[in-house]
């Protein structure tokens, strides 16, 4: 079966072997050089000077860690999908004063708009997902990055497009940034990471109420001995150590952006062909394409046709069912892979 | 490297190689399948017929989860080791109210002091480690069950014990039983479980700040679809499923019990005739033995040497560092693998 959802994704034959290889204990010496390597791999990808802390969790943990943190005053939730809202959820749900600064689907978040939102009122965090995987939208985060405050950390969800598309952490001024093995890492789910600048160690230091599993504290001082505060996930680790080495010293950064550049605008074309794509224009995905179904298909039919003959796409998410429909073009996928199941859709849809 | 340390584990080869299967959906009708596979062989290990959750993170995870999610009035962290201790931390740190009623380290709970200390004040929540892996003890958790309030819930750590150990969690009437793959299991670390009575899941509705990714009301709410709330590991829940059918259908969960039996008398045995067991005599646990250093050798010279012959055991906990040393005789682990190192032991020691 070939996934082309946005996650999880196939992983490559030769990371998934090395996933076999014999346990370490994860207070070795062993173990401290495998964590090295592996952030420093991280930064590299993230392209950060940051600390990268490492959590046996999916990234929906380390997004609670980021907000629960350093939100000390009043968060603002920007969204525009359901990964957005989510954050907000996550962000209440912690007991944090906070407001969802809300756009619509599909449209970008407008960095004039959040700087307004700053003349009304003070945030001391802003939280804002990257690739917004429920509508194939790619976000502006260096404009809104611009119109913050100083004392304003900048949380970003990178959890769908770290890894595949060029999101320099640094030059951004993003403070805190979290993504996770299993979308454009090509990974098995189950390691999560997170960026994190000395601002919000700084501001995580002040903050109470931070719990143990997901505390900056805790993370810090592990990571000063280069081990994680509790006992990790180490056959991923040891496929992540690969896979980090085929990105940057392999494949090469520059060349895994480019080719899900060429996937992403195969797919996109396509779609304005015979569809048309659903985000704004010069706002979309690099890792999946949101089609919008102007034909007025049945989608639930097409992936049930589709994975009788072994391929697996997306319908759309929670009200956008039906009404488009979802591509991953992510990770390992190559771009003759994308053409042939566009082909294929081509012919059980008669196109 | 043989590793006979209390975690992680070695990992049979069938089991590493199951987790290179391909990937699927977490939220496709093939997980529903897998999930209610795992759920029902857990419950098969933890003789309960409560719901048990999945989550992906290490074991003290849903050790806050389950201090988050239940504490209402006050708790009582009963604490005779490190992680003991360990679990009043966390419970501080989630800001509840708690109380930390020691015993000595080595010495068993006294279920006595726990009734009188209900005598003084009421805990709607008592925590409680059946095995101290600090100090190679397990605690009497049914006789510290039967002097409970029917009003207060028992919470119990079985990570270093459950799938290793006899501990029937309906019979002794713990409500929420925590423990991962990592160790009795014999699987890599990466995911945690624990069973929650219908007492904990009423409780835990009312009581507030849960946070989101440790929250048991969306764990529930998945658990109705045969689903996990955030992406899981699904290629650890591929070895879990192949393990849990390999130790209720194969080898069976008495010979399992057994095993481990056997190779802690055998440890313990050999313990008391060159040193001495470090736990009170009548509570030491199933799943690894502290030795007592009563020969006062260099248990660090010891342990380096035995990494040389390709064995890894590990020194004491904390302040036991070089008073003890601790052999981890668990999981998938043999007597004959038992004997084997502890004749390596003694040639090494000239016993």
């Amino acid at each position: 079966m070939k996934l082309f959802i946005p996650g999880p994704v196939e992983v490559r034959k030769d990371l998934l072997e090395v996933m076999s290889d014999p346990m370490i204990g994860h207070r070795s010496p062993e173990f401290s050089e495998l964590y090295d390597d592996v952030v420093s791999g991280l930064q590299s990808v993230m392209q950060t000077d940051n600390d990268v802390f490492i959590s046996t969790s999916s990234a929906t943990g380390l997004l609670e860690a980021s907000v629960r943190n350093t939100v000390d005053e009043k968060c603002l939730n920007i969204s525009n999908g359901a990964f957005g809202d989510r954050w907000h959820e996550i962000t209440m749900r912690n007991g944090k004063d906070c407001r969802k600064l809300e756009f619509d689907w599909g449209e970008p978040v407008d960095s004039d708009v959040v700087a307004e939102a700053f003349e009304e009122e003070f945030y001391d965090v802003v939280t804002l997902v990257h690739n917004e995987s429920s509508t194939g939208l790619m976000n502006p985060v260096k404009e809104v990055s611009k119109v913050l405050p100083d004392d304003t950390l900048l949380l970003v969800d990178t959890v769908s497009s770290m890894g595949g598309v060029d999101f320099p952490v640094d030059e951004y001024g993003v403070d805190i940034c979290v993504f996770g093995t299993q979308k454009c890492m090509g990974l098995p789910p189950g390691l999560a990471f997170c960026s994190v600048s000395e601002d919000a160690v700084d501001r995580s230091e002040v903050v109470g109420d931070k719990g143990y599993y997901f505390s900056f504290d805790i993370f810090r001082k592990y990571n000063g001995r280069r081990q994680t505060p509790t006992t990790p996930n180490i056959s991923l680790l040891y496929a992540l150590e690969k896979q980090l080495d085929y990105i940057v010293n392999e494949e090469g950064v520059e060349s895994r952006w480019e080719r899900h550049s060429v996937m992403a605008n195969e797919t996109r074309e396509w779609a304005r062909e015979h569809f048309d794509v659903f985000p704004a224009s010069g706002y979309e995905s690099e890792s999946l394409t949101a089609v919008e179904n102007t034909r007025d298909i049945d989608v639930g039919k097409l992936i049930s046709r589709l994975k009788d003959k072994g391929y697996v796409i997306s319908n759309g998410y929670g009200d956008l069912r039906e009404e488009t429909f979802r591509i991953g073009h992510l990770a390992d996928r190559q771009p003759k892979e994308v053409t042939e199941l566009l082909n294929i859709i081509e012919e059980i849809l008669d196109l």
